[in-house]
């Protein structure tokens, strides 16, 4: 079983109505008065990370991946729980979850520590405080609205390649929490950009129900000359974003195009309609 | 780093005040009048099931251990995230995720799906709400108390060993979510007993700066031939608590000892003091 047929037999048991249906980054849940989000990402040794990588840089990201979604529903970091095997350079991972957890100000809630062999995976679980309800979703891009990213893409493909100036874009991703919760209370629409930026925005499209436009040369990458690349290489966890055209933004963002009318290609890049998400961005 | 000085440095980083100083077995948040516990438990292929294990089961078992945990805080499962690596029998998987959920009513709330080589390990993030509040810790047992277990123990050591009676107590354990709620206004201590009654009972006593006095003629086994095995097996899944020796309980339960003040051991089994937790029951 691939990992689509799995999440769609996984629609078909019973969800929490806070699920959303498996269609959106997070779990959103009302306690009393209070809305509370809720992420699991994992990462796999081979899928997510090299066998030789700095544990320290993978406990870094396995918290900052899970808090990126959390800062694509504006909300604050509560705490985590960490799912985590043991194995070489443990000392190192403690570190690197250290200075997340430290630098994001999301405190160790609990978690489970195991022996196993082979390579290894983790998992975490981010739970933040929305600080706006609704929470914004994937699903509600509106006809009109303009289309935003907080930053250039393509900066962890760059890293991840060995460029000097952009290995912590890789390594050491930053979660736009601040800017997520400052958006949130005039966005229609948002996620974050985790998987590339085409394919995040097709996801988005579909989701809504719409079609998104997107201009190639408004489009902030860090390389022009593997525009095509930067645009589908995921890891960079910029905000993606749709809001009614006369909001007014917070935060510096880049607007990168416009919300149109459902049609036959639910994205749209300049002049090209682009139909099949496999071309699109990492699937993971 | 082996998991004592994992979780120990564990313990160094910034904690949530709910995690409890990571003693306990579910962290313990408040959300405006609510209180949520929390909790996460891994298993791994090779140390918590087989490589050739019905992977119904080992769903089944992924969230009862997990339930079992909020039915030593009285709490009612609002619902679970799941960690899942895709791999061998996915869909048996899914019958046996099914199955749970819907047994004791823990929809899915979320989770991540990951494709890693070798041997597999999944998480699950279980969430419920207090039903009582202060909420049962291991660290309240009270000197003068009696100390109980809601049933046998060696159930589930005799199933996997084969025998036809006890079966499910090992594949298919049941988390005592009733008895937990209907207990919690009543006990001073709770936990449940997942890596043996001894050293559950062990750990309750420091936790609680107290002996366990335990007598052994009143611990109810599955086998009482096999004593010794049948208190330091775990995987029943029990509840093991202490209460006031005047508390009326309401479930049924085998009263199996006194708490009395702390002594050179915080374990007395019958005559014998017990101060070595490496005999006393599985740890991993």
């Amino acid at each position: 079983m691939n990992e689509a047929d799995f999440i769609v037999a996984l629609r078909a048991l019973p969800l929490h109505p806070g699920a959303r249906g498996l269609q959106d980054d997070c779990a959103v849940i009302t306690i009393g008065s209070e809305t509370l989000v809720i992420t699991h990402d994992m990462m796999a040794e081979g899928t997510h990370f090299r066998a030789d990588a700095d544990m320290a840089d993978v406990a870094w990201k396995l918290v900052t991946t899970n808090l990126s979604d959390l800062a694509a529903k504006g909300a604050k970091p509560l705490g985590v729980l960490l799912g985590h095997v043991l194995g070489r350079d443990d000392a190192r991972f403690l570190e690197g979850l250290h200075d997340a957890l430290t630098t994001f100000d999301a405190p160790l809630l609990g978690g489970d520590t195991v022996a196993a062999q082979g390579p290894r995976s983790f998992g975490l679980t981010a739970i933040g405080r929305a600080t706006h309800t609704p929470v914004p979703a994937r699903s509600g891009a509106q006809v009109g609205d303009h289309i935003y990213s907080t930053g250039a893409v393509g900066r962890a493909m760059l890293g991840f390649g060995g460029d000097p100036d952009h290995q912590a874009a890789f390594h050491r991703p930053i979660p736009r929490l601040a800017e997520g919760i400052a958006l949130a209370p005039l966005v229609t629409a948002m996620m974050d950009v985790s998987d590339g930026l085409l394919l995040d925005a097709f996801r988005m499209a579909e989701a809504s129900g719409v079609t998104l436009a997107l201009e190639p040369q408004a489009i902030p990458v860090a390389d022009p000359a593997r525009f095509g690349e930067c645009v589908r290489w995921g890891d960079d966890y910029e905000l993606l974003f749709t809001a009614p055209k006369a909001a007014v933004l917070p935060v510096a963002t880049h607007r990168i195009g416009t919300v149109v009318p459902c049609g036959p290609a639910p994205l749209v890049l300049g002049d090209t309609p682009l139909t099949d998400p496999a071309s699109l961005g990492y699937r993971h």
